[in-house]
């Protein structure tokens, strides 16, 4: 597939606007600490002064791996597709954060190993039963891979908002992530493995072996697009796809978890200006995630030690992007609301 | 006045109750962290495994204090009566982040210097045109404390929900928190003081100097009320008086920043079972309140550098507090949803 080219946000003289903004309004400078560079960053993206957030929407994309016949996962495959259903029930914690937020929530097959049939609220994009276990052979052809990321840019064409949420559920992804971690920044194996939904010490050492195992088999494995074929899920893939497209339509991305933000660093390998229209809605507990979110950079909104996946971080840090541009929009000024600024000592 | 006597919410059988509610959501155990704890800390208060937030409401209370005659802050004292004309004309960031919240607010004068006339919105309790300068004699007498904690109590009666922040505005207050912080934790001055809404280095060694003479100037004050009385501002007293009597009706308490933190120190020493009713909305970016919130052995919800007060973070929290008792009554369970629970290995 062709690859999208990012632009950078940057821009000295918007930068300054803003700047001037934020600091106008009737507070002390830098009073409202992270809620004033996000509030810069979106003005940034939407290349205003004052920015909006419009029709925002989540997009979940569910598939299976390969990789649960290594017995990596606290749960069994088939909750994959039973959560799904939950989603579609609007039984499952994205339902209800989402509806709170008053934020629409997409929930895509990607590759689930199921047969759901036609679903009303269901958008069909498997690409197959779930992917290989990348344990013995490539988790996916390049071909399957590059459908997988058109599917997800195709999915942001159909989308009114200007901010977008990623989420994911697919049991076994976090040892397709970690295995992405570690091919893309490096890190050791053993600190890119974590709990997922709940494996035990004993659990998290066989994880890590088989990952470690996995590598040694895919040494050769260097360029982005490739480690994600070999070691990703279908739905990590539309998700990479997903935020290149996003960002060329200066879209808002919010980044989720551990899993998101293995697409991201794939994704960011491929255009690293993709990093400008990302905020980072919280540091997940699942392990490796701090670490991501190092190697990017980044400061998240949110550290409520979290690991559901699911978008659920999005959803839940969506008020504070709303707060972020509303009070850039409707705050007073020192001028307009006659109030004394800052004395001289 | 007459301190509310506080209970604890302990309560073996409902604690139980609420672990298995929450274990049995469709989410690996655990895996929606600190949202987990305050539902479980909702339903204690409320006294049910199905918690909801009615009608929350944020009191502002603002006041003048005589220590600013020491030039202890960037900003000159008429700043506390403009920006109470701010949040009556919805100009603050509290009327933007409380309006987004769908969160009441109610702005209170608990003593500013200034005469405001009788205004719509505006809730006259004004003890006195600010407290007295606590460097050369008692910020306030006793039977002023009392008057504003009472004050504090009485409009606690007049609210109509189970959920109440507080916030504050007072030209100087940070002065008077650190004082306070300082006679109650026992905290070295110099780790209690910040820069407020602005100072510089050499301000905050000022201001470190001016409570350092104006501690030892009131050596013998020890006991929690003397201190409020003597170190305090009406605002302060009167958010006291509000937490007592708000826990004593079973209300969720939203904890604001250092100030607001500075009543609790107080209140708390009164009434230790207080703090079973106390959100922690941020941790702030002032110097001193982590400490207080680890004295306090408290978890904040949000660290997003904010350091404004007025109660904002509260506002910004009150999203966070609804996601909690949401998704305790509103997700499915394991068995509802027929979706696996934990494989055994």
């Amino acid at each position: 597939m062709q690859i999208a080219t990012i632009f950078t946000t940057a821009n000295t003289a918007l930068s300054q606007q803003l700047a001037a903004a934020v600091n106008n309004k009737t507070k002390p400078p830098g009073s409202l600490g992270m809620l004033e560079s996000i509030a810069r960053q979106i003005g940034l993206i939407q290349q205003t002064t004052r920015p909006a957030i419009h029709a925002p929407a989540i997009l979940v994309f569910a598939a299976d791996h390969g990789i649960v016949a290594e017995n990596i996962s606290a749960y069994p495959q088939s909750v994959t597709w039973q959560m799904v259903e939950n989603f579609l029930a609007q039984g499952a914690a994205i339902n209800v954060f989402a509806r709170q937020a008053q934020c629409a929530l997409h929930i895509v097959d990607a590759g689930v190993n199921h047969d759901f049939g036609p679903r009303d609220g269901l958008i069909d994009r498997k690409i197959a039963a779930g992917t290989r276990n990348f344990a013995v052979e490539p988790a996916m052809s390049n071909d399957e891979c590059a459908r997988a990321m058109a599917h997800g840019a195709e999915l942001i064409a159909t989308l009114d908002g200007n901010v977008v949420g990623f989420g994911e559920m697919g049991i076994g992804n976090t040892t397709a992530a970690a295995a992405i971690m570690h091919k893309i920044t490096g890190i050791p194996v053993a600190r890119c493995v974590g709990a997922g939904t709940g494996l035990s010490t004993q659990g998290i050492l066989q994880k890590q072996s088989v990952i470690e195992r996995a590598i040694a088999h895919h040494a050769s494995i260097s360029a982005p697009l490739d480690i994600l074929a070999n070691f990703g899920g279908f739905e990590i893939a539309m998700i990479a796809g997903a935020m290149l497209a996003a960002a060329e339509r200066r879209m808002v991305l919010l980044i989720d978890g551990f899993i998101v933000t293995s697409a991201l660093l794939v994704a960011a390998r491929l255009q690293p200006a993709l990093l400008d229209y990302c905020i980072f809605s919280h540091c997940s507990n699942e392990h490796g995630h701090q670490q991501m979110l190092e190697h990017l950079a980044a400061h998240p909104l949110l550290q409520l030690d979290l690991r559901l996946g699911e978008g659920t971080g999005c959803a839940l840090a969506l008020p504070l992007l709303q707060a972020s541009v509303n009070f850039l929009c409707e705050m007073a000024t020192f001028e307009s609301a006659q109030v004394s600024d800052k004395s001289d000592d």
